[in-house]
């Protein structure tokens, strides 16, 4: 039996014409044999943070690979390409701007970071705008039909020199969480910082519909059932939840809650007894 | 020669910010040679019917496969999660919810019908709000992948006993078809309930311009003309024709009929002789 | 080591409602190993040289390979489906309505050019307006599969009878460049016609961060900056720049330039020394 194909997984923002397909086009022109996995690539602009969301969603369910991640607004500026090896033995490839690091987390941790700088592994000629074509591609690329080793990427940055973001804030007391949204899911749902710990802290041991009182960026009161999933509450009604990446969520059964409440990520909310 | 590669088609109405990416990934994790045809995950929310004229549209079209299905509002509630296997020779995975036994039909029919309930074939700890990911992906894995036989899935199902939509309303007679809009697909053309027998019934042996009337929801009466194609109509006018499905259908050539007429899934249409 | 899996670009403006998926099953139908590459199927419907721009953009970085391109308002009538071969190697199918030569111009030329009339490389059957599934995307395959070879299709056309748009108006002299949008990008950065060498007939030797004054559709004067990259201006800025496929470009920084103007494809911009 012949080795598996290599796994790339990848997102972007670049949105769906065509951007991204140059990229997988020059990866397969790299590695012939590669098996991609689009992750994203209506990730909304300029949005490190919900590309991260996506990666750490999806990687974790991936096998082994060489993923690029390409959110970046800095591109053409000082800011570095990067590659971080993580604990399960991936390699995640994008710029040193906040997205990889918690990625890197969910994968079992960064283990070495290097600087993308050998341009022998690069297209010739790079562009200015286009470091997802000229320069992520072909190093993923590369790396996933083993043409190069990590070591040759480019010189070890120390893992405490990436760029990260403050970590969200959760305060879960009795009969109360405090949180905020992180990631605003294409069903309208609003993914909240804190998991199952987090809203044991705050309401101990809940029933299967326990009621609790919800409040999104200080507006009224809106009543809502703790649940495991949608279909235990009446369509329409507001659904406090525990999502599928362990996240505490927020929903209204079968209807979009984002457009219907106006929050967006960073949005505060609140979940108090009822 | 080596065996091709497993083929799974694969529709879901998650969107495109990673929930389908997330469940590719564990397929690929397990069946590391898939071939996946990804049908549709723009299918709108919650709209099972949609995604059966979708799946009905693809599968005739693709090899005999693995082909998982995930429209699914129910998740988490008691539905059934099954699999139906096809006179063609495929497997139908997804919520029995009346989304796949339509989809069996243009398949050769509903040969047998399984519960999912052998959780050796689904993730460890599987979620209430993703069966997509933890469910129906694994178990469409392991059979494409060959580790897993139809019979291991659960015990069957008698085929009477799955969820099936009663059938949309068309009535052909002398001169006049009414029928009803099924899709609306990304022209904003009208697929329409009924084909080429319905529109013999109605009008007899059609020339390749016989002049119609048709009405919309009651609406006021709008000429049109019965034609093989858009081109055979001016731009901007209306044309009834048989899809490509072999479907009756309504479209303005080269404009979106659904956004001028306001029409969608659903609606009352009368095609009758000008 | 096996051969290479052959290679698919593929384009189409179908949407992602399904349509081109069912072309792809056809494709894997009859050539199970391809590597399809989707360029795009968002684009904008019947967008003749919006498929082309994006064609343009992709298809030099892929491997050589058998790429399908369906914009295809004339489905159904009298206009020719074509093959063209290239001078790299490639083969691009679709329809004879401008598409594919400037394609072909970036992939080593028009070589030979065929109608396809062979019938026993379509469909059986084939519908009125569903071509892409049942012309292009089986001859397409058939030739990925090496079953057919290119003198098969059907009889050879004269280069110079094939359908063409007249290029786009560009005009540079000292100080001042008049041009039009020629796409409009997913982040609404308007793509130009001319690359460097108008940009340096109009301007000649332009430092790193040179003032300019620039017209969209004869409205008022905005100050812009011609710059290497996004990042080298303000966020929000205006921004002349030199883009990934060559073309003279603008962009405000990490804005949406094209809803911020309301300019579109064949919208005039002039842009002279400020």
């Amino acid at each position: 039996m012949s080795d598996p194909r290599p796994v790339i997984g990848f997102l972007t923002d670049f949105g769906l014409d065509g951007a991204a397909a140059t990229c997988r086009a020059v990866m397969l022109s790299i590695c012939r044999d590669a098996q991609i996995i689009d992750i994203a690539h209506t990730t909304r602009k300029y949005a490190i943070r919900d590309g991260t969301f996506l990666l750490r969603g999806a990687l974790p369910y991936a096998p082994v690979g060489v993923h690029c991640g390409v959110v970046d607004p800095g591109v053409g500026t000082a800011r570095r390409p990067i590659g971080i090896r993580t604990g399960r033995g991936d390699v995640l490839i994008g710029p040193d701007n906040g997205l990889l690091p918690p990625v890197a987390d969910a994968l079992g941790g960064s283990i070495e970071a290097r600087e993308l700088v050998n341009r022998d592994l690069w297209l010739p000629n790079p562009s200015h705008t286009f470091h997802g074509r000229d320069i992520f591609s072909p190093v993923t690329a590369h790396l996933a039909a083993g043409d190069a080793a990590f070591d040759d990427v480019g010189p070890a940055i120390p893992l405490g020199e990436l760029v990260r973001f403050p970590p969200p804030r959760v305060i879960a007391s009795g009969g109360r969480l405090e949180t905020e949204v992180v990631y605003v899911d294409s069903f309208g749902n609003l993914r909240l910082a804190g998991g199952a710990a987090e809203l044991a802290d705050a309401f101990g041991a809940v029933s299967e519909s326990s009621p609790v009182s919800v409040t999104i960026d200080g507006g009224h009161a809106r009543a809502a059932t703790i649940a495991p999933s949608f279909g235990h509450v009446e369509e329409g009604a507001l659904l406090v939840y525990l999502d599928s990446s362990g996240n505490v969520a927020l929903a209204l059964n079968q209807r979009n809650l984002a457009s219907a409440s106006g929050a967006d990520t960073g949005s505060g909310v609140t979940i108090s007894l009822a």
